[in-house]
């Protein structure tokens, strides 16, 4: 060993013991013959200091930033202490010291601000990573997985590894290939998930599997996707939902007990899919805070279950609103206050094109409760109160409202809604909320060819209730412009996401386990019969021997990572990530390949004509 | 829950209990008006009982072998008892049944020794994996995999994941690759080992890294291999060997307590890599046994330490000798009791083309103290004595003497030795004995490119005192005739094998860290500066900036469960396993792609012409 101690170990109670240390130089500070060395470790930090008998030797051999140095000496008690690092009140006092590895200038600092842009840091990343900030991150990264882990065992799971090597069954996302040498002209994929590995398990009674494991999908990266990410992935057999929702929300709460000391001691929450996007506008609502959206009118096709208050708004001759699928209004707290810029700046902020709206309109609800609005042409102060009291506003709030085609405008109302949170500090870092969505619409319309796509995937069963539905009725869709009218459309999902922070953090479902259903669901989904056994015939045939009643969740672990560690990217929290194009700026990967390789792979490059 | 129990749970004290338990149906057994049935899960097995009043449902729903039941009932005192199983003093007393899948007849007995051959079982993985022998495997594992976390966090090493599309770097074996869709013409690789990454994690500071991660390798596959593998991936910063040695032989104890409850309290032995070469005839020896090779005449280029016994068989005129490179010599114990028929069924051993000899001379030490050979025509027994003296024999034994080409002569006696201790049943599966090989050669000569190639990999330190050696030397070999006199023939490296019962289980190195000799080293391998930078700059830039004195190890870790679990397959350890054509015969993967996903890779399949 290089070392007796680390440099994050030394306390006062170790005084005047020989020790030797070995680490990066932090800081260098000469101060007349006497020198200030901050060396630093992996575990912390500790002064050394040369004396005027060493100094010379330092004259000969100059330290600079990132040296790796070894160092012999005594401990002892500084004058001058440091209570703000546990290693504050001792230093050493070096008798020896050994440069065991120079350093070129770091292209920028290694500090917790560094001064070093994005590409350099990721081109560096091994220096990025010396960074106190990325390495809290992902020391909390291990301590998540540490803490899966136990919990997951003392549960009775089961890791079992699945492989890398499978087979090409694009559904949803593209599929990374690997050409297969030695059966030329074929492929592995790799994996999206672990999916059908884990419902095999589950049919050799395996009863509770889980692994931590890389999946990879071939996406156009938007911000913040990387083309390799890490799951939890779970299953269990003999289950309904409402055990893995118990199961796994404790797994979370253990996660914040392990990682953040938090005791989650509330009851999680639960939504149905329909209610939060009536009352949030999209299916992750951030809960923190309130803010509920009203809808002050719908169209009659969506949201079969829920009365919109249309009668307050109609007949007033605004043609905004009459004009308008929806019209849904949001009551900010204490927004009555809000300047005439400040709601110019709101109006610019919903017509931009992420957004997408035309204007908002706004009822100022004053402190002395008189109501004042963008729309008091259309609307006299009582038909104004009619809304606020529909809105549940208070004196002192704005009304904010907006108005369009139903899924823009709801979007766009949810957006706002957060945009809102996150002005009032409402969006807390240290709060965390969880939250169960349930009863997911099974399929979703495919416009462009007019059939029916899984939601989840093909795997998700419809609940218990439903199936006789989705047996009994033909799938094809003959009245495209009527497809709600289609009994498939009200079938609901025995699926689930849990959401923190109006993440989605993880889903999963009750699956499927009689081929008779299987086989129906791919021909909902528009496989022949002959596709759906080339794809997955080995899953069919295994429903054939006895499967057992099965579901299960993943969980994005780089996601749920970043939210615990107060983060928007999750690139912060994976130790070599690739950037937007999907690049490794420090490997330079991908690359070329030689044509030898090429050649044995059976492939060559495609011309460009 | 389907169930309130599982089917291993219930015991006497359980008795009078009304319980629901679900699981496969192992076996059906109708006594009259009675039926037992034996319920599995993961668990276990319980032994369910359907009376009088129920028969004439099962009989309407008849039950078959791996149907999915789920029974209530109540738990009651077998009289019968069945002491061999954990549950077999109860059984229940079923009230009501639901079956909740049926099963086609299997296509072959989920048993212990079933009635499947390799390739059925493959095909139906999913069923071969309900049979316990496998179930234990895959428990095993597990086991061995919590074992080795729980005792590397003890230790403060971190699971730091690192990617798995990365750069291709070719270096012996070759690469899987992975055409890039959104960087055409460019291709990620698939890891061989995380070996640069967990070398950078080092330079980053992180001290103690750790990962199960799976490997890749794009081999033709021998008999168990697979094309994707599991290493347990280990590294440290500011140690030297003797540090790696103490804390993975720990590792490995550990691992034999917690998953075999051997407490393995003996030092790990040590060998040097010449002294295993010399005693065992390879690198990996079983020491289980002794039968060490005695060497009685090799080249004088060889074991340049080491001396022979050449002048006990020169000049006797015995051509097969005096023509020889080399001649070695075993004794194995009670071996003057072999028959003529068993000589010669081992001398047909030894002439297989797997071996490659010509054939065996023997030496019968016989009890009496008489000797007795294949070869007195041209020893007495005085010589013969001094033969049997030099290979150790006692009265009782017989020698067994091979003679050819250094190299195939050596690997022959090694088999022949390890063939011996297995006939006599020395090679015990339950005793397990670890050694660390020492001291490898840095390098191999390649003779058809007259170059040195890594033995271990390209990151490997030579041991510190022969660093000099190797930067002061030009790696040229001019001589090729006389390569081992070259300096380059004498580095050894910093590196050291873990081996188990004659199987490599571990390997790893101090590595280089410091950019000059890296360098040197890519030199040595033959490849240009702009080659060397290409394809490893990212390496030898990190050692600009700090990289502190590391070294690490990587354990099989299929292999170390095969062979815990006393398999000689470690495919028997691996849920979904590839077979020797590197195909999932259950996926039917590798398989062919769409047109549409080669164009949108920018690839194309060679036209054979």
């Amino acid at each position: 060993m290089f070392r007796s101690h680390t440099c994050g170990e030394l306390r006062k109670s170790d005084v005047s013991k020989e020790v030797i240390l070995a680490g990066w130089v932090q800081t260098v500070r000469k101060f007349g013959a006497i020198t200030f060395i901050d060396l630093r470790d992996r575990y912390g930090i500790t002064q050394l200091v040369f004396n005027e008998d060493l100094n010379p030797l330092l004259d000969q051999n100059p330290l600079g930033r990132e040296f790796v140095l070894q160092a012999t000496g005594f401990v002892i008690e500084r004058s001058n202490k440091n209570l703000t690092i546990p290693t504050g009140e001792i230093e050493m006092d070096v008798r020896s010291f050994k440069i065991l590895n120079k350093s070129a200038v770091p292209p920028f600092t290694i500090q917790d601000d560094t001064d070093g842009g994005d590409d350099l840091r990721m081109k560096y990343r091994y220096l990025d990573l010396r960074r106190n900030a990325v390495k809290k991150n992902l020391e909390l990264r291990y301590s998540v997985n540490r803490s899966a882990r136990n919990y997951l065992h003392e549960q009775g799971f089961m890791d079992i590894e699945t492989p890398f090597l499978i087979k090409s069954t694009p559904e949803g996302a593209r599929d990374f290939v690997v050409p297969s040498r030695m059966n030329g002209g074929q492929f592995y994929a790799l994996p999206q998930s672990p999916q059908t590995f884990k419902q095999l398990l589950m049919v050799s009674g395996y009863d509770r599997y889980y692994q931590i494991v890389k999946c990879f999908r071939d996406e156009d990266l938007r911000a913040d996707r990387q083309p390799e990410f890490t799951q939890i992935d779970c299953e269990m057999s003999f289950v309904e939902q409402e055990d893995i929702l118990n199961m796994f929300e404790k797994l979370i709460k253990r996660i914040f007990k392990d990682v953040k000391n938090i005791d989650y001691t509330d009851a999680v929450e639960r939504t149905t899919w329909e209610d939060a996007m009536w009352t949030f506008g999209n299916d992750k609502p951030d809960i923190r805070f309130g803010m509920k959206i009203c809808t002050l009118k719908k169209p009659i096709s969506v949201y079969l279950n829920k009365h919109d208050h249309a009668a307050l708004i109609n007949e007033a001759g605004f043609p905004v609103f009459d004009g308008a699928e929806t019209v849904l209004a949001v009551a900010v707290p204490g927004g009555a206050a809000f300047t005439r810029k400040q709601l110019d700046e709101l109006t610019e902020w919903v017509k931009r094109p992420q957004i997408g709206m035309k204007g908002l309109a706004y009822i100022r609800y004053n402190e002395d409760g008189s109501l004042k609005s963008s729309i008091d042409k259309f609307y006299n102060e009582d038909r104004l109160k009619l809304i606020a009291s529909a809105v549940e506003a208070k004196q002192g709030d704005i009304i904010l409202v907006l108005a369009g085609a139903e899924e823009r405008t709801r979007k766009a109302m949810s957006e706002l809604r957060l945009e809102m949170g996150e002005q009032l500090g409402l969006r807390k870092k240290d709060e965390f909320k969880l939250l169960w969505v349930l009863d997911f619409p099974l399929f979703e319309y495919a416009e462009e060819e007019n059939r029916w796509v899984a939601r989840h995937h093909p795997f998700t069963s419809p609940k218990p209730s439903q199936i006789q539905t989705m047996i009994e009725n033909d799938p094809k869709i003959s009245d495209a412009a009527n497809y709600l009218s289609h009994p498939y459309a009200q079938i609901q999902a025995n699926a689930y996401d849990m959401v923190l922070n109006g993440n989605e953090i993880g889903g999963g479902s009750i699956r499927i386990f009689q081929r008779a259903l299987q086989e129906k669901m791919f021909e909902a989904l528009g496989m022949t019969q002959e596709e759906a056994l080339h794809k997955f015939g080995f899953l069919l045939g295994a429903f054939e021997y006895g499967a057992p009643p099965h579901g299960g969740i993943a969980f994005g672990f780089d996601r749920l990572c970043s939210i615990l560690g107060g983060s928007e990217s999750i690139r912060d929290f994976i130790a070599f990530p690739k950037n937007n194009s999907g690049r490794d700026v420090m490997l330079d990967a991908p690359s070329t390949i030689d044509d030898s390789q090429l050649k044995e792979l059976s492939i060559q490059l495609q011309k460009s004509n």
